[in-house]
């Protein structure tokens, strides 16, 4: 906590820095605003004239000079007509003002050096000794206040940190997040694509990533069924009646998307399917016997998000294909079930080696804040709440409790993760639900004859498939394991001569599953293990005169390791030991 | 064509016999209209007191008796103002003589005994002959001329044969017809559902419709990667600009679900995935040496259809997952890659016991009467129609021609099929693609270096996997092959005692991936053995004292034919056998 504020401090001091060089070296540039941001800071400009890339260096170099005359932060408060009278030439300040003042705040300019701005505090005491090394990184538009109708202006982005070495291993691990963006290599490998004709955050999976979407479909549907989970097909669209009857109309309204039929029935594009599931519960479970019924879906969603908001397969409209379930059972096996879906998350994540990269984050209501969003009896979120506690505990899981994020009916568990620009993301989800049975007239019989409502878990072990292969894409740096990789085997002939040999040795991987393509074109040798590599696919198998002599082939692995010269067969039952192990080659 | 006038114009003439016995038994009735129809005939009355079936044996009588006084028809012409004082009480038929009036036609009455009807003709010459035997089958409301604004009258469906024998037969396959509805087998074996708050046309797959569609879905993905075929994913919704570029904006706007995102760009739900494909093709060929590419889907549609016309899972608003693909290619392959889908066409029908049950037709344009709906270059149209022609003589199918059905881009070639009711249906379709490659900017590099449009093949072998599985179930009247069976085998402990015995068993069957379910309810056997075959499962297995010391099971089908006992693993050995042959048990 005291570490981040220090760097919130020295960062935001060197937003004061690149302003005051700005100024220097375009005097005419008005000034707007600076603040401290996860990671670094920014600046947003009114420049005069344009700025780009190529001026960074320059800006840097002034920064570094203005720091060495630099001692320390004093400030003084003003008047409203004096600040006023200051900054009568920018009307970004002038608003600031106005804020300031109806806000009933004081109105504050800090100097340093000989650089005087309109602030409110919270620097470093000595930026000339804690800003041990900064560097700019990106412009680009911004408007005003974030709001569209303003006009567009100019952000800086930068970074700082106390020492050189901090900045240096930051800035390595901003160049790996950009190898491994996802979006870069989605397109880069050929699994999926963003056409404009189709329409903002509506992605087409190619074929190697709807390969890999298949895989982890066809991965969850075993685990779920060898665990009792049993799959239904709901459809994506849904009368305005089943979400006034599940509560979600009242919650999500904004968030779906609307249509009507020729009858002008309203209907919504589903961004859920637990009141579809609901309506399967109705229809399968009359007394506890029935119970718990455990039902899946590999279940489409849509999104209305605005389009500003959508980041590759990370933030798409759709198809957002969940990995979801919801689980009925009594009061009594609420902790059991609970568990197993702890126990599920840990199995399928170490498949991914992923077993140490998660963690929880409890979600809980916030009474005092916000009662009217979370409806319902504080002693069932209560019990709720325990029961995820205990489970949490005995299967010695890490987690946090947080207050205010969790769902309108009930507490939440989110699998927490760091992508791999450090940023914390929701990956998955587990929720108690203790109020939709009861709004969609959920019941059973126990034993003793009476009438009860169940308890029902929404979990999403991957989350949405398409959302998760993003991860994955980023996790593998595009390198999937042998076992997920949409191609396995790349058979390489020497000369035109051998394309025939590798279709047959093609043919004879493919009849036992293996995903093996032959790249038959008229390149040299060289050029086609080049492009194998880039395509990063696991093997590599080179097929010549001799190997087509011997019933053999020559691998490499992608990461050049030369295995030599390996019979086909033996290659084969090796590929198929390893795939089945899920090793990680 | 002669006999099916032969029976129209006898049932037509049932028709009036059945107005002549009601005007007898209710003289205040309105008569209003009775035609032929597709196996019968109906007559919609307005009668002054309620009717129900338990009046037809009476009217039936009463029929009978006057069809023995019937000698023939005779027909007379009358002035519009005699024909309005005979109907000057009944509005039905006053509506009908000004539509006559206003189609300049002339005002025919038809006499026969002493019942005379308005009638344009059209009756058996010796009625007394040739209805043989007839039978009144049900009453159901109608709106007067089928608008929902006018009166609600009654409409009684009969009909009627030149034989008893003939009679007898068709209301056998009545009464099969309705064992095999797939609507009630669907209910009855927990397949589907249809819930109004989920609205209508929108069916929810229960746990064992499910299993049964991703069986069926693995099955053609299967089939299909081995034949080459690449599998991707696209989104459910799609911009305007997709449909405008692709042609279907014009001929598809009402049939689609439109909607807006949040910055009022317009969307569609999509109803095909054809655009979707072609973007892909955009983004993988270059030139000739990527063709043919064969992109495949699951791809699922929505369609806005009235509620009025939705007919369990045969007619739907969606999920329609079609197992889509488009197949590109040059002219020179065309032909052969026609070929490979006939052959498809035919292997997988042959899994299903259909390949004597289905014929081709092949929908041409109707360039006389509608050239505006079939756009392009009729030599181009005529190419594809040829190339179809010979492909199927050279593949010795059966197939009709006809005009005026065919795509708006091309020739389109339908499996039909009966249905259980006599019906004719559309089952599934391959099409060329003549013109959606030139609009969409789809182009190959030729190896002479020109750039040429491919030609496109869409096909959809199973057409719906939802409405496939409809026909499925009435072609198996709900009891599947073994290895379509969503429960294989059902385990009968006699006692509660064998019940852990039961579950062993079933833990091993399963964990050779044998849908097996325990029947561990405190029932008597017999009980659940009936309940078992009701439920049409293939196997019962009971498990007694005997059976657990011996490591055996006793095994029953689904038939009732004893397989006496057998050692578990014999047991389990022969349905891996069974169902790997894909074998009719």
């Amino acid at each position: 906590m005291k570490d981040q504020q220090h760097l919130d401090q020295l960062r935001h001091s060197t937003a004061h820095l690149i302003a005051a060089a700005a100024l220097k070296l375009y005097p005419n540039t008005k000034l707007t605003i600076g603040p401290a941001i996860e990671n670094g800071f920014y600046y947003d400009f009114d420049f005069s004239q344009p700025i780009s890339d190529d001026d960074l260096p320059k800006l840097e170099k002034e920064m570094a000079t203005i720091l060495k005359t630099w001692k320390g932060f004093s400030h003084r408060e003003v008047s409203e007509k004096e600040a006023k009278e200051t900054y009568k030439n920018n009307e970004y300040k002038l608003e600031l003002i106005d804020d300031i003042i109806k806000r009933g705040e004081k109105i504050t300019l800090y100097k340093v050096g000989d650089f005087e701005d309109l602030c409110r505090g919270g620097h470093s005491e000595d930026p000339k000794k804690d800003i041990g090394a900064f560097k700019l990184l990106s412009i680009a538009g911004a408007y005003w206040r974030g709001d569209e109708k303003n006009k567009m202006i100019t952000r800086i982005y930068g970074t700082a940190f106390p020492t050189k070495k901090e900045l240096d291993e930051h800035l390595q691990m901003l160049e790996e997040a950009k190898k491994r963006d996802h979006r870069k290599l989605g397109r880069d490998l050929g699994l999926f694509i963003f056409e404009e004709e189709v329409g903002s955050g509506l992605p087409i999976l190619l074929p190697k990533g709807e390969t890999i979407k298949h895989i982890l479909m066809e991965l969850m549907r075993n685990l779920e069924e060898e665990r009792g989970y049993k799959y239904i097909s709901s459809p994506v669209i849904a009368s305005e009646e089943l979400y006034k009857l599940s509560g979600h109309q009242k919650y999500y309204h904004d968030d779906m998307y609307q249509l009507q039929d020729k009858e002008e029935k309203l209907f919504y594009i589903k961004a859920m399917s637990c009141p579809h599931h609901h309506m399967v519960y109705r229809n399968m479970v009359r007394s506890y016997r029935d119970l718990p019924l455990k039902l899946a879906e590999a279940g489409t969603v849509y999104r209305n998000e605005l389009s500003g908001t959508l980041t590759g397969l990370i933030r798409v409209r759709g198809p957002i294909t969940q990995n979801d379930s919801h689980i009925y059972c009594t009061p009594d096996q609420l902790k059991e079930e609970l568990a197993k879906v702890i126990q599920l998350f840990h199995t399928t994540y170490k498949m991914f080696g992923l077993e140490d990269k998660y963690w929880y984050r409890l979600s809980l209501p916030d009474f005092e804040n916000k009662r009217a969003k979370y409806p319902g009896d504080p002693k069932r979120w209560e019990f709720a709440a325990n029961q995820i506690r205990e489970v949490l505990k005995e299967e010695k899981a890490n987690f946090v409790e947080e207050k205010g994020e969790a769902a309108f009916y009930g507490p939440k568990l989110d699998i927490q993760m760091k992508n791999v620009s450090g940023k914390e993301d929701s990956v998955a989800t587990a929720q108690i639900d203790i109020l939709q049975p009861e709004w969609m007239g959920l019941k059973y019989d126990t034993a003793e004859g009476t009438e009860e409502r169940p308890y029902v878990i929404h979990r999403a072990i991957l989350g949405s498939y398409e959302r998760f292969m993003g991860f994955l894409i980023e996790h593998y740096a595009g390198a999937f394991p042998l076992w997920l990789a949409p191609v396995q085997v790349v058979l390489l002939p020497i000369a035109d001569r051998h394309a025939e040999g590798a279709q047959k040795v093609a043919a004879k991987l493919a009849e036992e599953g293996i995903r093996v393509e032959v790249d038959a074109r008229s390149e040299r040798l060289q050029a086609k293990i080049r492009d194998a590599t880039l395509q990063k696919v696991p093997f590599m198998s080179i097929i010549g005169d001799k190997e087509i002599d011997n019933d053999s082939i020559s691998v490499r692995k992608r990461n050049g390791e030369d295995l030599g010269q390996l019979k086909t067969a033996s290659f084969l039952e090796q590929l198929l030991k390893h795939i089945a192990k899920k090793e990680t080659i």
